[in-house]
Parts: C-alpha cells; structure tokens; sequence
C-alpha cells in the first residue's frame, strides 16, 4: 500500500517535491493543490490540480499533505491551519520565529491527532541534524556554517526590486581562505564579511543608470552592506542561458577537542547540489514517509528532524538497512 | 541527577570513553570493569577500577554499560551477556555478523527490559547514519566510502606478526584521483586497488632481512595484496616521535540525480580526527545517553544509530535545540 502524498503550493519547491515523490515507489502523489484556477495549471508528471477549497474540507484521502509555501506570510498561517486536518509538513526557515512556528503547528497537530513536522529540507534541515550530531559527540566545539556557492532567492529578489532592474541573480559564495582555516581546525573568529562574499549578475533596463544601481545594491542594509559584493551587468541573453538554473549547497563545519584538549577533530558535511528546491523537495518527501509512520503507531503534535529516527526515513526494512548501510 | 555509566574494558577505546564522560556534564563514571586485577589498572581520570566478577553479579548502580572489547571474540560474548544485566552499548564492527550478533543482543535486551545498541562509533556508525540519510533523500544513487589518512590497527597488527619485525605503523590513504572524481559526482566504478593505498612503516629487527619482509608484507592477502603498498623501514625511534598517535577519518560521498535526472547532486561527510579511539569513545558517550533516555521511557531490544532520534543525544532541551541548533 503506497503512502498517499498531496502537495500544496505549485512553485519550485512543490515541482521538487513532485519529482522526488516519482522516485519513491512506495509512495503515490494524489494531486497538487493549489489557490489559482487548477484550469491554469500544468504538472510536470501529469498530476492533477485541485482548488485549495477542496483541501479545506478536510476529506482529501492523503496521508501527508507537503506544504511548499513561503516562510514570511504563507507557512505561518497554512502549516497550523492544515496540521487541523492532515499530517504535514514544511520548510520553514525564519529561525527566530521558530519557537512560534512549532507552538502553533503542536496545538494544531494535537488537537487533530496528526504530526506536523516543520523546518524541513537542508538548512534547516540537514544542516541543523549535523550542527547537533556533532555538538553531541563533541560538546564544546565550534560550528561553522558556509552557503554556497549558490543562488538566494531572496537576494535576487531584493535586486529586481531596484528601479531600473529588469532581472537579476545573486550567488553568495564562501571566502576560500576561510574554508580553508576552519577545515585546517584552527578555529579562527570570523566577521560576516569574511565567510561570504555576494557576486551580482544584473539585467538594467534600456538607458538606466547602471552607476546609481549598482552603489543601491552594494549599499542596501542587511542584503548586501556588510558584504564585498560585485556587480556584474549582463544581456537578457546571458542571464538566461549562464544564470537560469538553481544551483546552491555548503558546508557545516565542527571543530572540537577530546581528552586533556590536545587532540581535535573536525566534521565537515557538504552539499553541492545541481537544483536547491529539487533537492529540497527530496528531503521533504523522505521525511514525509516518516511523518506517516510516527503517525501511524499513534503519535501526533509538532516534530522537526531531530525528532526522527533516522530509519523512518528509508523504505527498507530495519534488517536492510543494517545488512547493507550499518 | 546524573546519568552513571559504567566502563567495561579498558584498552584505549575504554580510555577515550573515560575522556568522553568527564567531559559531559550530566553524566558521571561509576567504574571501570576490568578482568584484570584491578590493582594494576591506573585509570586517567582515577576513576576506580573494578573487577569484572562484581559486575557480573548484576548488582552494579549503573544506567548505561560501555563496552570497550574486541569485535572478534569479546563483543559477540560479552554483549548479550550484559545486556540481559544492564543496559548496554557497543562497537562491534564485523559487518557480516551484525543481523547474528543484532538477534542475540535483542533476545538478551528484551529478557531484562534493557536496551542494548550494537556498533556504534564512526564507522558503523556516523558513517552509516550518512549513508542511510543520504540513500533516503536521493534513492537509487551511489555511496562512496573512504577511510584515511589514518592508522588501521589490524593491518598494523598484521606486520607486527611477520617474522623479523619489531614494531609497524600501517596507514590507510585515500586515492587523491579517485575522491576527486567522486565528489564531481562522476560515479566512477573504482577497484579496491584505485581506491586506496598502503603506506607501513616498520621497525626491523637488528640483522633481519629487510627484503624478506617487504615482500611478505605486500603479498600478504587480505590485508595487502590487492592493494598498491609501500614500505618503509626506519628506527625505533622515529616511530616513536612521528607514529605514536591514531589520527584516522575519512569520507562518506553519496551521489545522486533528481528529477529526469539531469540535476546531480554530492553530499560528503568528512572525518578528520586526531585520535580515533577518544572520538569513538565520544560518539559512545553520546548514544550512551540516548540508551539511558530510550530505557527510561519504557523501550527494551537491540538497537542501532538508526534507532536512535538525533535528540536524544544531547543534554539541551527540545527547546533550546530547536532555538539554537535547527
């Protein structure tokens, strides 16, 4: 019997999702839903679209309902609102709000009687399983976390925004020299300005001025003023054929000492990763068989990644999973 | 109230575990185990020493036994043993005998309502939580392990044997090419030979025959033969200033596509360690504590990393994790 999945939210994310579900033969995709007209929408596998008002009715036959929406207005409301009548689950990502976030989907989820695991994908996600592995087998290291090199969504955004700007993509890249210091376990301190640096590729409107834009991006607050950043102006042309994939990833870093402090060890997990919201929508569909089952033997309120048994991820059996990965 | 720990055996594994507790804060060590006679044990921390006779009584004051033996003939024996006792957690590493040794610890757990975790430590261990998390977002793609530069205890063991030889340090080498092929996600097919090499260095006996020696050494099967091997010889003293550590590591490389298979995507989990018994030994204090937890919320049987929710190894609240680490 295949776990029946639906998917809320038809962006990148929810074609990640879409598409990593596909490669799980122990799982069905049962239909994206979505609050546009489902007329105007085209799935990537073929998959029907049905109106959100249909979900709101509570009777959807899904098991785990993947919410991809945004973390600023969309998941705040949606993931506690769905966690009332389905196991679901998101991605969650504006840290301080967290503590909020997961009291709100835990009231939800309780009262139903379903799981609602939140802040899933790399970081948070992946990223935040190895900050805790590693602060747990070596308590009192440092952690380091890298981006990139990759493309922010929300910093390309904040450069489209600009008057004159017709497109933009923003890749934030990792200074090498501090890569390099972390791996080598020397534990250096380390400034904003010298873990990223923010490299700009920029489409200007017909006649805008290219000067003004440029001292509005290396100057903006938060995005970009404490960061060396370049800018580079290109054609509509290169933007599209150089700059139209999602690529991203890094590194968690941990450095830490056992015994009398003498002897360190550092724990580095990488991900390079061809599509950010394909490989997203991979973790969220693993982790979505796990929501199932923590439901299915009884459990229910909020969860994140650390709460799951890392078996619960796999469709093997446990004999399986110890004869070929232990 | 601390969580007490007991150590059974106290080799240099039994060691980097007694570093390990004392550097936990909610754990405190009750003693060592030793067959020896206590009297000539010295511990590091002075931790007292206790023969294995009164632990065998069943009657020691313990929440968690770390069993610090051999995979070959100690652990097989001694893990069911004292998991019918205490709760129990070891680091056996023959991976054909894991669903054997598995099935006996679980009847021997559930008799006693203890829990006892099998092959903990880096390699099964971290590693094979890798693996398992990886294989679970990306199926169907290809898990690459490499160990080193590190020093294998048994391939030095193995020289030690060898007629004419006074003392051996063999080191396990990553093929440079062949990890950098792998995290470009080239998924080469790569032989035992392209993989890794062997670096030994030996201390010979005065007048024995070097030549001899070397030739065993890289005919030897199993250990050598199959491998690209080098020898060198130097004095008893060199090896005592450059070879007297285990640093060891490694990487588990997991490649994988999505989508219609046009995006690739590389995780890597790298090791760099300094000591490998006193990391081991921290990776066992960790999961000793999750056994504890795991116990005390009414779960008996065998277990493994997989078992295990990543919460359950740290000493911070569920909220202080999610506020800080996720």
């Amino acid at each position: 019997m295949s776990i029946k999945v639906g998917i809320l939210g038809y962006g990148n994310l929810g074609k990640g999702v879409e598409q990593a579900v596909a490669h799980n033969a122990d799982m069905e995709l049962v239909a994206v839903y979505s609050r546009r007209d489902p007329a105007t929408v085209k799935t990537v596998t073929g998959v029907k679209v049905v109106s959100t008002e249909v979900l709101d009715a509570g009777k959807e036959d899904i098991d785990v309902l993947i919410i991809c929406g945004g973390s600023a207005t969309d998941l705040p409301e949606m993931t506690p609102k769905y966690a009332a009548l389905y196991n679901v689950i998101d991605s969650f990502d504006t840290h301080a709000n967290i503590p909020v976030h997961f009291g709100n989907v835990d009231a939800a989820a309780k009262s139903s009687g379903k799981i609602g695991l939140i802040s899933c994908g790399w970081d948070p996600g992946m990223f935040s399983l190895n900050r805790l592995y590693a602060e747990s087998v070596l308590p009192g290291g440092t952690a380091y976390t890298f981006w990139g090199k990759g493309v922010s969504q929300g910093h390309s955004d904040a450069i489209r925004r600009i008057d004159g700007v017709k497109d933009a993509r923003q890749y934030t890249v990792p200074v090498e020299a501090a890569l390099e210091a972390v791996r080598a376990g020397k534990n250096p301190e380390l400034t904003t300005r010298e873990k990223h640096t923010r490299l700009c590729y920029v489409v200007a409107e017909d006649g805008a001025d290219k000067a003004r834009i440029e001292e509005e991006i290396k100057t903006m607050p938060n995005y970009f003023a404490d960061y060396d950043t370049t800018v580079n102006f290109i054609t509509e042309e290169e933007m599209k054929q150089n700059h139209s994939g999602l690529p991203h990833g890094g590194s968690v870093i941990y450095s830490g000492t056992t015994g009398d402090g003498s002897k360190n060890h550092v724990i580095e997990y990488k991900l390079t990763l061809d599509s950010n919201p394909e490989f997203t929508g991979s973790v969220l569909t693993a982790y979505a068989r796990a929501v199932y089952r923590m439901n299915e033997r009884g459990e229910n309120g909020a969860r994140t990644v650390f709460d799951v048994a890392p078996a619960l991820l796999s469709p093997l059996s446990g004999e399986d999973i110890r004869a070929h990965m232990l």
